[in-house]
């Protein structure tokens, strides 16, 4: 059962802005790859949709319904953040992160937290002919693998 | 004094995904793009840094320190989507925004709110040199032209 | 006929770079955002997918098999900039366009191309179920409202 | 003496459009983060400015000045492709590259190149007061590492 995950990313070119620093959407992205990262982790892709070559796919999506971001340290172009995605909740047909990103984080006396962000993410089906997602519970092989994070290590949510 | 912008905004091919949908980060693209925009209409750039050529500039940066979004229905390619922006608070050195994405905004019987969104923006000077940010006092003009909008406008904030 | 196509959009936050220009990746965006409104302009979407409720459509899309440009100047933060899309070429299963990027396209005196750029797009069914795309003529809807651009109006390709 | 580069990039759920691939402009944006990791191997940084922390740094910025791509094989979200850059010419103040995506780098009964580029970049200094850019000579510590690939590894521009 997994409630943590550890992914590295370093800031792209492409992801700076005229302010000097990355933009702060990107942290948003960078939320996304790490979640993904931990998918294929546990085994499993996201492709939303099949292309006629995935047999086993699981079929579903993860869309997200909520997302917020709290900055507090700006991150510069070409350094390695290390995202901590911690599981905060699994209900039937939702989960919910909660990140953080940790900058310097290889340097014990700088490393420090630059955000904190939240997903909730719906599981759905896609329908072939009409594309149109609808919520599902999650699959078994998915509940089977995941697991809240303890109690104490994501602070309250009314905080974000 | 102004509480509220409307601003329109296409969905580029770009800003889709494999999901056949605008990508949530664009949301947030969108609402910066709307707050600029707002900027513009009260007469101030928000150029991050002077190049040498803009004397009169008030020479301030607006940091998000905050982001949020909060996503039902959504958009797709080339659709034409309006972004209604509500001032929440002013302070002395901060300004809170709420955004509402309406979806088919054209149409009355179908117009709907895709998306909501917040943003908490700090008001912050560049130094030239070293091209740190230090948070700073709203320049009296800018303060001279926004207010709160009015109670009722804006959802509590502990709902998103 | 039409073979001229002229198209606006300012650059926003999220397109500029720690060098404080646009980053070059948006170039080509841009590009495709007029190539798009061209189409627009025709009647025609570009939807690569039917999401059940576009009976008429064409059902065609436009992938790009080239894309080309070069950049002479900076394009900043908030600057709007004119798009010049000409058709250089127009084949069975493809199509060339040439682009002009004008900076400051009111102010006479400053008027100056930034870049130029060339895309080669094929017109391409998908299969809905494989998801795949084949090359296919262009509709007949389309030839018969476009055409080349006279010669002398686009320089020699040999040169980009 | 340097004259190639691999790297390797997983394309992002966000590096998709609606088409369900990548979208043609993350060519570019691969191909500058390939060129970014080459820097990065030989020693360089090619942070455009100084934000006052390091002293050594070259202090040079390397614009492009023409990009071009030729597209073959769609990429699709999770793949990971491996981007080869081979340096196509020196000169004093310019550095041409050539790039080839490959597709499923690891099998070899079905690698193929999916997309080539090139890429001219200009060595660049930035004037801290202006931020204006000028073109100068490659500092000496950079042309001593690189040099053009031999002759027969990059097919003639004039097909691109």
């Amino acid at each position: 059962m997994n409630h943590r995950f550890l992914f590295r990313r370093r800031v792209e070119f492409a992801d700076t802005d005229v302010a000097g620093i990355m933009h702060f959407s990107n942290f948003f992205k960078f939320m996304e790859v790490a979640e993904h990262a931990f998918y294929r982790s546990l085994g499993f892709s996201v492709h939303p949709f099949s292309d006629g070559s995935e047999e086993g796919d699981l079929k579903v999506g993860w869309p997200r319904v909520h997302a917020s971001a709290d900055f507090r340290l700006p991150l510069r172009f070409e350094e390695e953040v290390e995202i901590e995605l911690l599981i905060e909740e699994v209900r039937n047909r939702t989960v919910k992160y909660y990140f953080k990103f940790w900058k310097d984080p290889d340097l014990e006396e700088k490393r420090a937290v630059a955000a904190t962000g939240r997903f909730t993410v719906v599981c759905v089906s896609f329908d072939a002919d009409t594309r149109r997602m609808k919520a599902v519970a999650l699959p078994d092989e998915w509940r089977e693998k995941i697991v809240a994070a303890p109690e104490g290590m994501i602070p309250d949510s009314a905080a974000s």
